[in-house]
């Protein structure tokens, strides 16, 4: 078989020009020329979000497959449009890889993104490859647009409003410590459900769309530090605290089941883990008459916004006091 | 002084979240949100560009000062949407930094950042910001619109019409033959100025403006990957091709004095040296009535398109053979 060798620009034309059919007739260029030309949407607003992932800080090679890596980067992107009650339309992909590549790694890579393209009716339009001398790195800007109703800003919840939250809470870094003591190997298939949930996670577009349209959130964030730390973003600029009550967090039966053979409190990883990828919003409506159209993502009450500043977590009445930095790094520079 | 240590929140907070000061009223959502919002221009296409620039592969450390690093990242970005006849104003700045930076480095690179920003009138409305376990990677999505008339598309070329380029070639990849060889210290005036033009580079925004909005040219392109590349990226899709003469190649008197004194031959680095960020297009103007409202940058007119396919470089009449394959670099996958 020999090795196979490509240009930057064999790179692109062999594996991501063709990576859908037609574009929409909105995509004047795309791939290829200096700049991709589009023409906007006059009635929606334009929403614009970026996220980077970097092997070695986001993701290990061991347990990342490339086809996996294209999706989680593309969803985790996805997820932000969704927080705005957005609909996301096309994909900027940057990629920094090493001179040295897994044989199959770029044919994988690129049909993860062509399968995670066609599930949310995404376009490439353009992008950049370089060689790394390092980890591989890829990075993606995505555009979306605003769907009926206008997108659902942060930094406006008011006191006295209810915070829900969709899916469940705490599996994807309760799947994250699976992989980095044992990997991927012989996981039982409660592990497996955790591990696919922090490697493929779902972000919650239609939920995202519904709850704008129907304009039932004052506020909504995706869940991506953690969800003190994202809450903490939520009452940024306010004079606004949160309460939130431990035994009303969502948690699935396999994070109940695997969280409770382990050394670690399982509410600690529902508050403080990072990358669940699920919805927090507040609302005026009330726990009861809150319901969306579809049954799946469940959505569930777990505290409300309080006059009083600073996040307060309740279990059974009885405040917690918890170490939650969510996934922050510090970066430092030699004085 | 002691050692500074920021999170990623903090770095955005103190570094990027000020660099301008209001944001336009079309700006609805910026950093901070979890995806930018915008309201676009109804009567403009948006123009979509991204590059990435990585330690040790695009600059170094030693010879790339971090102000100059933001300035010419977003200067790269700029001559694309330039390329286009388009107007830049919207970044999405990426960065992925090691643990350990120099004292002052992020002071001094959003110092640059915020420079070039206020020079061309740019906003900053989001990114991303990681660890890196190896290189400094930086990366930007530039969003811009399309002026008066038309963005100018690539691949549409007509045979007899003649080539142009602005400003002046090969200054850029001399610029830098002089940093890999002796750095930025002591060097001569000329040298210094062939080094500015790699480090810090003027795209043609005003040049490329006039040209689309004035319907002067069939096609442009900026030059990034050295002049015959690029044309070949012009030619790309036709069956066209194109006849250069290496005498009327504009090269700026720095280059020509410096040139002179080494082994290298200045053709080629006119010819095949990437970075150059001038304008490359084609026009059925003839070069004696083409003009434009400044006298800078200078228009010079290089050859012309043929009906005979593939790229010819011709000497005082004799075809030159060329060893061209621009910046490209090639990548393995194991067998």
């Amino acid at each position: 078989m020999g090795e196979q060798t490509w240009s930057e620009f064999e790179i692109i034309d062999r594996f991501f020009s063709t990576i859908q059919g037609h574009l929409p007739g909105e995509v004047i260029a795309g791939i290829g020329d200096d700049a991709a030309i589009l023409t906007p949407d006059k009635d929606a607003p334009l929403l614009v979000t970026h996220d980077m992932m970097v092997e070695d800080v986001h993701f290990r090679g061991t347990w990342m497959p490339p086809d996996t890596l294209a999706r989680k980067l593309v969803k985790v992107n996805i997820s932000d449009i969704a927080a705005m009650g957005g609909i996301p339309q096309f994909g900027i992909l940057s990629l920094a890889l090493p001179d040295f590549m897994e044989k199959g790694w770029l044919e994988a890579f690129s049909d993860g993104l062509k399968g995670v393209f066609q599930e949310y009716n995404l376009f490439l339009i353009g992008g950049d490859t370089s060689r790394s001398p390092g980890p591989v790195v890829v990075a993606l800007t995505l555009l979306g647009k605003g769907g009926n109703g206008f997108p659902v800003l942060r930094h406006h919840p008011k006191a006295g409003e209810t915070l829900f939250v969709t899916g469940t809470l705490g599996d994807s870094s309760l799947g994250m410590k699976i992989l980095n003591r044992k990997g991927t190997n012989s996981l039982t298939e409660d592990e497996a459900y955790l591990v696919k949930r922090h490697l493929d996670p779902t972000p919650r577009v239609s939920a995202g769309r519904e709850i704008a349209s129907r304009h039932l959130a004052s506020t909504m964030i995706d869940i991506s530090d953690g969800l003190i730390a994202d809450l903490g973003h939520l009452l940024e600029g306010t004079s606004l605290g949160a309460e939130i009550q431990v035994e009303s967090l969502p948690l699935s039966q396999e994070f109940k089941r695997v969280a409770s053979k382990l050394n670690d409190t399982p509410e600690t990883l529902a508050l403080a883990g990072g990358e669940d990828y699920e919805l927090l919003f507040t609302s005026s409506i009330s726990p009861d008459a809150f319901t969306l159209s579809s049954p799946t993502p469940k959505i569930t009450p777990i505290g409300h916004i309080t006059e009083t500043p600073g996040i307060r977590v309740l279990k059974h009445g009885t405040p917690l006091t918890l170490e939650t930095g969510g996934f922050q790094h510090r970066f430092h520079q030699k004085g």
